[in-house]
């Protein structure tokens, strides 16, 4: 990490500024500047256009290359780089390992605005240049798509840019990159984020408008607070919808649209999500859909959003027929992880978010459960200044499955459903109120224990190591008795099941899971 | 094409079963059969993990572009290439350019089933194979997404893939592809189409069930026909909904979600949406958001659709407070596309669909232009036998407009909106009821083309062309008579404003566009 950030390397189309923006920025941080074309020109004697025209592209970028490796090897500098200096999978590669790079960016209207009167660009010369610009980016899209950090140049000098890049590199540097292409995007971990809120928002959108989803419990505790900063910075209007999973509907939906119109939402206001699940689940589907896609920003503010929900792109509202059957994957531009939102948790609801938490050890990761076990205390009795670390380690996780598997197409991302299958029989068989979700799961996991040690040979000791952790929890562990005959009935109804069989996850041990599909009759054998 | 049609490559995944479906196909199809990795084992007297083991993976890439090449000057072949061979640009680019290349595809759970006994794999001696299997099928994607001819191999022996691959030869080297990585798709244009509809979904899906989705008037003319048809294969549900767009709401939508319930749609049964612009935006976006995303295809009845509704992903429903507010961007698994459909259209329809026709003509052909004014009257008097290389015409515009921004993010499309700004300002000042569509933006188009001619010097000529061209097809050109004011309230309230100023699409010459911001009080004093 330290040697990665000796150095920044902007990138972008012709026309972001690149440049400027890094005199600037050099400037700011007290580190050398480099242009890499006017180092060629320097090194060559030759310009640009003159090595192109008389030698061609292949040609150029070898000197580039060439150039940059000698760059590489120096200390720290900002060095702006020519725009198609990304445009090959080796070349992103090595320059994301050297340092930190930089996409900025412009829309093709300003592009083409900002570079009509240079006249040393051929590409301007043509009739109609907003089409080669666009032809170009989208070729370029690929490699562009992988750069994380963004920066918007729209409106902004490029010393406001350099700025901004300068203010917020060590955040950067700390993020947790959720790596999706052109969908990737940061989780920010900040304690009392909301006295950072604005600088992360504005470092990512420049419109005047937001539009805060919360529920009603949140509100009270939060809202005014909320509204109140993020005022200072942004036109808000609110909309506090009533809590609990019940009110996760299209009727709602309906209302949070309605709302949207009247604040005159626009495609680039974001939506600011800040709650559980539910207010997770519904601000990122009407993020989704409201004029065919809007960006959202996730501020989760329960253990279980913290560390599942609120990453993955999974959003949706209930039908009175089932859960969550209609929804998009949508991901968000932003999520803002803050553990002093937990301390107003019930303790209720930290053990249901601790639940999940023991998931993750469980399925990928006994140092985890290791830490689990020692800290459980602290952990549930004082999660603001306790769980960074720990909720850092699940999302690192979830973001793991998630780039491998972003629309559950690829079987990886069910591994996340253990103890779940049980889980979410005991729910439906209960009603969805004798038990909260993470209870439903601690039994559920507790029988996949289980289960494994049937099928997979687990270890008897690594069941008790889990069921001591889910009781250090204050999480149930034995599942309520229905008859084997119900629990097949409700199994059965499973969304993923293919003739008879659901996929269940088993643990091999600790930290080591797999997914079989396994026939209704043979989890019956051990109920 | 003739030449290109010369080879079939077989790539996928190791256990796609390449080898075998690539011998069956030869023997259908008479043509000698190559395994390219046998191949190379005869030519160096060494098996394919020996030369990876000794001389590692670029000296046998290198051998396998070698052995291709010798290939490639051969005749007619199909192909089994191994399982990295098309994991370089260069090297797809090569053998998109030689002949049809072909994707086989199975679920990783299948691949891993199938593998198991393999030990030669060396893959699959490793602890969790599922993840191996995924994590390459991660790396490999970018060059899998870019092959467009999908074959699942899912529960069929590779006698059965081979014999469909054979089937769909000659029509699959005649769709029109719709390039956007994992979400290309295929448009098929196809006279009568429901005589080769099974065909052509069995093709793609091979679940059980089916929705189909139409409206009461289509209903009428072809549902008993399509329902008989389709029930020869699937398990088919129909729902008809009401005509018309002041049924596109979000309570009709609650109602497909709850028959879609109730049909056990589940995320591997498609929706057939098979009608004009409202059933295919309604279908689309149901598709979008049932279960986070299932399957569609798009039959559009009506010109309008063929040409313009059905391609590009724009799906969604209206609220009380506008157009098109809810929605999402979502593509197809295909298109099929039968002027047979457009005999029993009513001609004011036809006409509607017409007007966009024109309008690709306008913006991007002047040699549709000159088609559509030497013919104009065959076309709309006999569209079933005279509008397919018309309409394919304008589905290759689309397509393109399309590829290069399929969000509406890069300003390309908005050329699309070419006499749009004011035609949609006539369907609101008149409320939606006086004019179609396509009467609403040939008199925008007629005003547009008026513009140009202030703006950028469009002939007059050019002008004149274009409304002869709109009265040829029985379509008005003369804007209704609101006051500029009242014209320019509802041009601001356009969803892409941008402070007083809108994007506006100009003609510099018949098939020559351009978009420019303007301000709306330039427009209003040409009005």
């Amino acid at each position: 990490m330290a040697i990665a950030s000796q150095k920044i390397f902007l990138a972008g189309f012709m026309g972001t500024g690149k440049s400027e923006v890094g005199r600037h920025l050099a400037q700011l941080l007290k580190w050398p500047f480099v242009d890499l074309d006017q180092k060629i020109t320097q090194q060559t004697g030759k310009s640009i256009s003159a090595i192109f025209a008389r030698h061609g592209e292949a040609a150029f970028r070898k000197l580039e290359r060439q150039t940059l490796s000698t760059l590489l090897q120096g200390g720290q500098a900002v060095v702006a780089l020519g725009g198609g200096a990304v445009c090959s999978q080796s070349q992103l590669q090595r320059l994301k390992k050297a340092g930190t790079l930089i996409l900025l960016q412009a829309s093709p209207e300003t592009l083409q605005r900002r570079l009509r009167s240079d006249r040393s660009r051929p590409l301007l010369q043509k009739p109609d240049p907003l089409s080669e610009i666009v032809t170009l980016l989208k070729k370029r899209a690929p490699y562009y798509d992988a750069i994380h950090w963004r920066v918007s140049t729209e409106g902004r000098t490029p010393k406001q840019v350099a700025q901004q890049i300068a203010k917020f590199y060590p955040i950067e540097q700390q993020a947790l990159k959720v790596s999706l292409g052109d969908r990737s995007y940061p989780i920010y971990f900040q304690q009392d984020v909301i006295k950072s809120l604005n600088g992360l928002l504005r470092n990512k959108f420049t419109g005047e408008r937001l539009f805060l989803l919360t529920n009603s419990v949140v509100d009270r505790l939060y809202g005014k607070q909320w509204l109140r900063e993020l005022k200072r910075e942004f036109k808000v209007e609110k909309l506090a919808i009533p809590d609990g999973e019940r009110h996760k509907n299209l009727n709602t939906m309906a209302k949070i649209y309605r709302a949207m119109t009247q604040a005159q939402v626009d495609r680039t206001t974001p939506l600011l999500a800040l709650g559980g699940g539910v207010i997770g689940d519904m601000g990122g589907y009407a993020a989704a859909t409201f004029l065919r896609g809007i960006p959202y920003i996730q501020v989760p503010t329960t253990l279980l959003a913290q560390v599942d929900s609120s990453i993955g792109g999974k959003t949706g509202v209930d039908l009175p027929e089932g859960k969550n059957l209609v929804g998009a994957f949508y991901q968000p531009s932003m999520v803002l992880v803050d553990t002093r939102l937990l301390q107003t948790l019930s303790p209720r609801q930290m053990r249901c978010g601790m639940a999940e938490v023991i998931k993750y050890g469980a399925i990928f990761d006994s140092k985890l459960t290791g830490l689990l076990e020692k800290q459980m205390k602290d952990f549930l009795k004082n999660p603001g200044s306790t769980m960074e670390g720990v909720i850092r380690t699940c999302c690192e996780w979830k973001a793991w499955v998630v780039k491998l598997d972003e629309r559950e197409t690829r079987g990886i991302r069910a591994k996340l459903n253990f103890g779940h299958s049980l889980g979410h029989a005991i729910e439906t068989l209960t009603d969805y109120r004798r038990y909260t979700h993470g209870e439903a799961i601690a039994m559920g996991m507790s029988f996949a224990a289980r289960a494994s040690m049937a099928k997979q040979g687990l270890a008897q000791q690594a069941v008790a190591r889990l069921e001591a952790l889910l009781k250090a929890a204050g999480l149930p562990q034995k599942w309520p008795n229905f008859s084997p005959a119900r629990y097949g009935k409700v199994l059965l109804q499973d969304k993923k099941r293919v003739s008879g069989s659901i996929k269940f996850v088993y643990l091999n041990k600790i930290g080591d899971s797999v997914v079989l599909p396994t026939p209704i009759k043979e989890i019956q054998s051990w109920l």
